[in-house]
């Protein structure tokens, strides 16, 4: 009688939203202070753009995440997944840190990290575009990178005169502006307190970025210095470091409502990204990335089963990998039910738009857009090549990948230190020899081997065309049909026939010359030689790319900036691992229609996941305080229990991982730990109705703390008081 | 250095709730008033319990669901789900109003149902516990249960002197009391709208049982009776029947924290039952149940696969399995996160605890648990047979229950009427005969044999001692090891001898004396013959069983309901199929921590949910109404869009479905079609932090029926305006 026909529902429901996106460098605060002030802030926005003062002195960067002083002996809050890395380095089969946790007495007992660890501390921010740049209007390609590059060094190499100091320049908006960052380089940290992962990792990957969340997600680290007081690796005789602020803890905690802010170093987002680029992550690598990763953690399984040892080496990896297979699954989920190409095309429709409608302005920023449309599309004909044959080169076994970093070491030391590559300088050698130290730490031959099998097999489908000869050269491959089990003889051989599992023999190539490589007969070293040729032309390709996005990017970026700013809209750069803040207000959301997701998490709905199965096991004296309901001091008021975790409306990404949570006086009130499911794909584009950040709270740190590890010492350090 | 051991978290964390349980028999009602009246009732509570007066008299049973009158003519609202059958009964391959919907412009256009469908109007309930039991003290078993049964029969006989009206004896407490329950009966019933199954069952089995739901799940019929006024068979010349009430409808509806009733027809609870029979549920009907419901619809999915004939006979069949299946894996859920069983035990104890206190108790009430759960055992020791044999006899083939059936009414007939089965009464037999009319449309031999070989699959595995011998002998099954495929022949020869599958072949039968079926060479109905003496073994097993029941059960109730009373606990039976109030307040609930399930579900909700898949289909017209945000007069002022569906702490069960939920004036706000997942296990425990009842809102409602299906014929006889 009627008819229907079917139907795709695209968009959400619009919801009315008061969340400020951004992530904001401490130097423009200043300028969005009313914003601020609106939400709740009782610092000045001046004392919060200051590097120098409390509480930006006290926010600690790990590479990775983010760290905070909250002593003045050099006690670092960070999450318990930030940590993990050390609390495994310092696990064995017998002594399984990560799963009893551990506490130090005093001092003396605090456990060294892997050598390469590092805490930073950002001391001083300054523009050096105009030194970079100089000269360079309309040069791309090679010729940008090297010049760039090589100006780069020298500041860098200016601004690291004061020892202790680690000086990088940071691309902000594409290119467009260039800061030195100079920050103090602590090298000798030590893990304090870690809670058992049966805390610090509740619910694993089941919970990860899946709101309601209950994990205590925090773990304690210590700065050391030399006995000057200066920045020194690894010895019995370095002191703590005295840090110029401990940030103050607010035990009583945060209610919904609340103002909040994070400080911290958010990794990389993509919100100034071209349409088609969010295009090409949804249809081509997020769904590439997904299937490889799938596989890799399946292998990884397969080969370390009944194998615990094997397991502890490759618990980091698996984390990692775990984290970016759930991660891209959320963000595909997330754009699939919004319409994020498509506004992203209408905002640039736009711009074009408000471009063409100013005759000075068409002279100014005309043709970037199409420049940099051009440039992607000469990149995405390269897209099979990068991810399955220069993902070998560039990554590959771990014993290729030592050998060839040897190799290129031995040949970047004939050049001037100014002039060699990133990474390679004598700047960069503790950390280079710390990291050839510890890599048996988190490599198994078998393991690797089949990881190795894995990549060549997605290699092994690529057309001759696709293929990289140098590769195809050294491994006999000269047919379009051979299978990884043809090569197998091939791989016995590069596995059998190195030395490179042996530490000792890693030290000793430290110092070997490039002929002593070129003339080895050690199976991956000749391995490494034979790729080289591949794997330098491949970085040439890589300069290219960057002296190009340098030019046309910083252009569009240029233009997008000017625009957002006449619509009156923030203007913040895309995170790049530089220091941030970012504000906002506790507060819960709804998923979906007829549900909403609460601001906290108690003490009762960690019991009630806690099973006997990973990873909702938990330690037996902290369920036994949860059933007397022992709370401590740590109970909120409103709730009648201890809080565990919260959600805010802070804008955050990877790399704000552990970043301390302050109220509106910088105190310290949590960790963030984790984004929920919605706000995976905030990478891209922020949604003010959705995006939430997830935080481990003070009161349920300071309850694990002091009610079930008795961290008395720790808690005394933070100037608080355990319970009697 | 610490030690941790795994744990298994059982108890739920208790939380703060007002709800109160109970599914009231109206005469219960002023007991309870105050409650009622601090709950916001405006009503007399008096007025509430009498089955002649508004609101109650305007309440249908439809046998298995609940509808109410809406108009003076006879206008039923019930739930889509509920209408699905007559809905289902209409439609053709040709034809299909299951997704067409179906909308009746005028009387004469109104299709008939299915002969067997009846409407009831309950009337009047009196006691006659004690005509039925007196002289019964201490006596179980069959001589119990006959005389009870004659005693109703005769009792039910003096009542249906009335014609027009069916009388039937419902069991209350356990046999503590019976009622006469006298009830007209309606049986023209017509199908006068139903809108697409795409917004009545939208969800489907996906959403059944799960919040949040959109799903318009309402259906109109009408009642109509011979132009005498009195209940009549279909008849062209049939005129609308005209009831004492109409509800009024409140098209305004609810708000949160706004009081809500619901009267409706529950089928059955357990709330009274034992520990041991709810462990039983839990270990190991349950689990049985789910399995062979999840074989069964695999099974039906399969045979029916490119057979949308076939499929559309088993439409309702499936729906119905479905819904037992996710129940009970529902209810294991819930049992299985809380302390249920451990609770009814501890109650049990305290039960007896009481009787020994005080020696007129240890008098009256000693040994009424231990006799209960000693027959309990008696029984639990057949249930193998009980599942897998007996449920051959009393189920088994389609056309071999339909000659069971048949030859069992030519043996009863041969007794005086008041002697006669339950069921094969001549006040059965218009109900008899158009069941086996119909049978067709619900048939098709492929299906039928499928699931019969599944049935006989799981009998095969049945012990020599556990299967039945008068199977074994009919199907010349004669060894342990046998397989469904050593019986192929046998079933050829039963599908392909019979000509049951012809309503005429049925209707001659209908007549047919004992001795044709006996001599007849049809293959079902020899089967049927031959099974016949264990059929009635079965039988008689059960009237034991439910003559000791009516004994013991009886005594423990009386036990229980005086303990509960004792503490100030309600005292109401449990869900007997006869007519009940419950009442509540619109309330969310937090299914775990960290979430909050809201009040209502909207437009919007319902748009996010269409795809182009079903059960998530989509009539076109109505996701465009809800893109233009159309809401006609229909918006909530408070969400600002059309509120689907909400949740309420009223205490409903199965049978409860298409129940008009009321305000506290008694006008109807919607109708009740669901419960959530918690409330699954509710039949045998109530939980008032979780247990929830879901309610189409009548704004919804008005909105399909006025902006989508322009069913304005309707809006007016309901007494209100379509939008202009």
């Amino acid at each position: 009688m009627r008819t229907f026909v079917r139907f795709i529902a695209l968009a959400l429901a619009a919801q009315a939203v008061s969340a400020d996106e951004g992530m904001w460098p401490p130097s423009q605060l200043p300028s969005i202070e009313a914003k601020l002030k609106a939400r709740g802030l009782e610092l000045d926005a001046k004392d919060l753009s200051s590097l120098t003062e409390y509480p930006l002195n006290a926010i600690v960067g790990l590479g990775y995440c983010t760290g905070s002083f909250l002593s003045p002996t050099g006690l670092v809050a960070t999450n318990h997944h930030c940590g993990f890395g050390i609390v495994q380095f310092n696990s064995t089969q017998e002594k399984n840190l990560m799963v009893d946790g551990f506490l130090a007495q005093d001092f003396a007992a605090e456990l060294p990290a892997d050598p390469n660890q590092r805490l930073y501390v950002t001391e001083a921010i300054s523009d050096v575009t105009a030194r970079l740049t100089r000269g360079l209007d309309g040069v791309g390609g090679l010729k940008r990178y090297d010049t760039v590059d090589k100006r780069s060094k020298q500041a860098v190499a200016d601004c690291e005169r004061d020892a202790g100091y680690r000086c990088d320049v940071y691309n902000f908006n594409g290119g467009r502006n260039y800061l030195m960052i100079k920050q103090l380089e602590i090298k000798d940290v030590r893990l304090v307190y870690a809670p058992s992962e049966w805390i610090g990792n509740f619910g694993g990957d089941v919970d990860n970025w899946m709101w309601p969340r209950h994990t205590g997600d925090f773990t304690f680290l210590r700065a050391y210095v030399g006995p000057d007081g200066k920045p020194a690796p690894y010895s019995k005789d370095n002191k703590p470091y005295q840090p110029k602020s401990g940030l103050k803890v607010a035990p009583q905690g945060l209610q919904a409502g609340d103002y909040v802010m994070v400080a911290g170093y958010p990794g990389r987002t993509n919100r100034s990204r071209l349409a088609e680029e969010l295009r090409d992550a949804i249809e081509f690598s997020y769904p590439r990335g997904i299937k490889n990763m799938g596989e890799a953690l399946d292998t990884i399984a397969r080969v370390t089963k009944d194998r615990p040892e094997a397991a502890i080496k490759y618990a980091s990896t698996v984390q990692g990998i775990a984290n970016g297979y759930k991660n891209q699954q959320g963000q595909l989920e997330g754009f699939a039910k919004t319409t994020a190409v498509a506004d992203k095309q209408a905002e640039e429709a736009r711009l074009l738009a408000w471009i063409q409608q100013d005759a000075g302005r068409k002279l100014r920023y005309g043709g970037a857009v199409v420049a940099l449309q051009a440039e992607l599309a000469r990149i995405r004909a390269l897209r099979e090549t990068e991810l399955y044959g220069n993902a070998l080169l560039s990554m590959g076994p771990t014993l290729y990948g030592t050998a060839r970093d040897l190799y290129k070491l031995s040949r970047e030391r004939r050049k001037p230190d100014a002039e060699r590559s990133f990474g390679f300088q004598s700047r960069d050698e503790i950390k280079f020899k710390g990291r050839m130290a510890s890599i048996d730490k988190r490599y198994d031959a078998q393991v690797d081997r089949a990881l190795f099998e894995l990549s060549l097999g997605r290699y092994l489908k690529l057309t001759q065309s696709a293929r990289i000869p140098d590769i195809d050269r050294a491994l006999g491959i000269d047919r379009d049909d051979m299978t990884v089990a043809d090569l197998s003889g091939k791989l016995d051989a590069l596995y059998a026939g190195s030395k490179l599992g042996d530490g000792s023999e890693r030290m000793r190539l430290l110092d070997a010359k490039s002929r002593d490589f070129e003339q080895s007969d050690d199976s991956f070293v000749q391995f490494a030689v034979a790729l080289y040729p591949a794997f330098e032309r491949m970085e040439t390709e890589w300069k290219v790319r960057a002296g190009n996005d340098g030019r046309y990017r910083a252009a569009y970026l240029d233009a997008l900036i000017a625009f957002r700013e006449s619509e009156g809209r923030p203007a913040y750069p895309d995170a790049n691992n530089s220091l941030r803040v970012t504000y906002g207000t506790v507060t819960g959301y709804s998923p979906k229609d007829g549900v909403a997701n609460s601001e906290f998490t108690t003490l009762e709905g960690v019991l009630a996941k806690v099973t006997e199965q990973d990873p909702f096991l938990h330690p037996t004296r902290a369920v036994e305080l949860m059933q007397q309901k022992h709370y401590g001091n740590y109970a909120d008021p409103k709730l009648g229990t201890v809080p565990v975790n919260f959600l805010t409306d802070v804008d955050i990404t990877g790399g704000n991982s552990g970043s301390p949570t302050l109220n509106k006086r910088g105190e310290v009130v949590g960790l963030v730990f984790d984004g929920n499911w919605e706000s995976v794909s905030a990478s891209w584009v922020f949604n003010p109705a959705l995006t939430r950040a997830i935080h481990v709270d003070i009161r349920y740190m300071l309850w694990i703390m002091d009610e079930v590890d008795h961290a008395d010492r720790l808690i005394r350090e933070m100037g608080l008081e355990p319970a009697p």
